[in-house]
């Protein structure tokens, strides 16, 4: 169990446990996962979400898929594995972190018996759960360190999309790690939190995440955020990221791409935290990454209300692209990637890091 | 009575009926208003809205103020203006529309026994409705001739913010108006409907009336509108305008600014359709328009149900205002202001329709 109150996930005993973030702020409600089927509607249903957090939910969805094996088989598992990865299409820890449990399966796990393998599996999945809180904090303290030798040290306004905290991640947070990071260090004089249509992560999450952290916030509608840029109340813009090309391209929740445009016009830092799983080695450019399209029904109907006429249609992209070009800088568990983000400085760190080629 | 089947406002006998558009799409409401505190409690609470309706419905409420006047008075008069003048803060239509009538106040109007005025104010406000749809066809003509020539007869992707309809106007509408005139000509392949948060009246409204008329049309969270540029989908931009300073500057609903920034920066057509009536003369910039800020409660209760946490504030600005450089053509009643806007070309227009000066 992380140490927040409210903890996004969490393994005790043999189940697995769900805050479930679309009942959030008005209500504290755990699902409690018995079987990999609930954990996949959670992502569905983005009873949980984050790129991160959905990562690490996967693994406790395929130890507890093994309870209801006929027997350990390969066929077994490969069933598992196709029914999590097609649960979210956009964001690569998915991927990354099923293709390592899947190492495992074949390398060792398959030799279990069912009971070993679900135990095997279940110490992996925790094993998941704290190493993102750790890395996590290492983010924070990284771009902590480096944005405040950017800004000199000046008590910052940061504009921040969606929530890439404590609830889009095992603990802690990615973007929301760096500002509570700064925070930590006194360097924090206001976010702007983005509501985030339609399902409002940043006033339901972030707000909630800032509320329990005491710093001090305001949400704003997503389209007010340029003219706060224009009027010169913006230092800089931080988000994080689902998935990321080897170039800097990356995807994430609809409406960072606009931001980063108008970052860039009023010359205002742009930056992206992410763990180092988020990184799609075999993708040479955003061009490849699949933009999720979900119902439209949960852009027109709020609250159990419809908002908009039965004969209109909707387009509900969950996410956008955002050219590395428009990248200040990367920040990550292993450091920060500066300048203008393109192929050759993404590759070097990677080499660098001991990244480039491992499943990290 | 317009001749559309929901017109937004019209005088039946002594009465002034306003369609309450807070309760649109679900319910097609009126409100029988028979004095000036009903109709000035509708501009406020945004049961109206649209700075040309909201000019209307002022004069309206001019007219149904007498009813209780003790006596015709310049006191009484000055009084009702007062309080209709700080209903809304932003659009400059109300101002204009009530400087009129004082002007005929003074010079004709307290001559009048109250009955008598009453009457008179009641046909100078069925004028100004009915000149309202009358200047939105003309405009709707200008704009359609003047895009259909620009886009050599493409059938055109256009992306719209808020609503500047006929809900918006007394009929037909301006931005929507040059949309409806070119639908009617078989440009219209799509128009992408920013949903326009807090207050929906994208999803609620235009898409209500692109349902009635049948035109094609998909609503987006504000926050896509510049993914879809990026992707190449968008054609052009149009949005309405709540007060233009005669540099062009000009102020519209929150979101208009960021995708005035977002259509530059992709090289995309930015229109705005405004009657001449919403030119502020007196107003050298945009620096001079003052903003409406709203209660946070607008952003955070959706359908009677709290979407932040009860210690998060925010931010609801009603408005933002977009630099005259920005905008690609200004079209009106009376024309097409061509090219970057600036201070001199507007003069020069204003000179040749001869409206520099007057009160429209």
């Amino acid at each position: 169990m992380a140490d927040s109150r409210f903890p996004s996930a969490y393994w005790q005993g043999d189940s697995y446990y769900i805050l479930d973030q679309t009942l959030l702020p008005a209500k504290m409600e755990y699902i409690c996962a018995s079987d990999l089927a609930c954990v996949r509607s959670a992502i569905v249903e983005m009873r949980l979400r984050g790129a991160p957090l959905i990562g690490a939910a996967a693994s406790a969805g395929m130890a507890l898929g093994v309870k209801n094996w006929p027997v350990v088989s390969a066929e077994s598992f490969m069933k598992d594995y196709d029914s999590l990865i097609s649960s979210r299409p956009t964001a690569v820890n998915l991927r990354n972190v099923l293709d390592e449990i899947k190492q495992f399966f074949f390398d060792k796990g398959r030799q279990l018996d069912k009971d070993h393998l679900f135990k095997a599996l279940r110490t992996i999945s925790q094993e998941f759960h704290d190493n993102d809180v750790r890395r996590n904090m290492d983010m924070g303290a990284f771009g902590a360190r480096y944005i405040e030798k950017l800004t000199a040290g000046k008590k910052l306004r940061i504009l921040t999309h969606c929530n890439a905290g404590a609830l889009a991640t095992c603990g802690y947070g990615t973007a929301l790690g760096v500002i509570r990071a700064l925070s930590e260090k006194g360097l924090v004089n206001m976010v702007w939190v983005d509501e985030t249509r339609p399902y409002l992560q940043g006033s339901r999450l972030t707000a909630f995440e800032l509320c329990e952290e005491g710093i001090p916030h305001t949400v704003i509608t997503d389209s007010t955020a340029a003219f706060l840029m224009a009027k010169g109340e913006v230092d800089l813009v931080i988000t994080g990221a689902d998935r990321m090309a080897v170039n800097g391209d990356f995807a994430n929740k609809i409406g960072t791409y606009s931001l980063s445009v108008n970052a860039g016009y009023h010359n205002i830092p742009f930056f992206t935290a992410l763990p180092m799983e988020t990184f799609d080695l075999n993708l040479e450019s955003g061009a490849g990454i699949v933009i999720e399209e979900r119902s439209d029904d949960e852009l027109f109907i709020i609250n159990g209300k419809r908002m908009a006429p039965e004969g209109s249609k909707g387009l509900h992209l969950g996410f956008d692209m955002v050219p590395g070009g428009m990248i200040t800088a990367v920040i990550t568990e292993k450091g920060v990637i500066e300048g203008k983000i393109n192929a050759d400085k993404i590759s070097r760190f990677l080499a660098d890091t001991g990244a480039a080629g491992s499943a990290f």
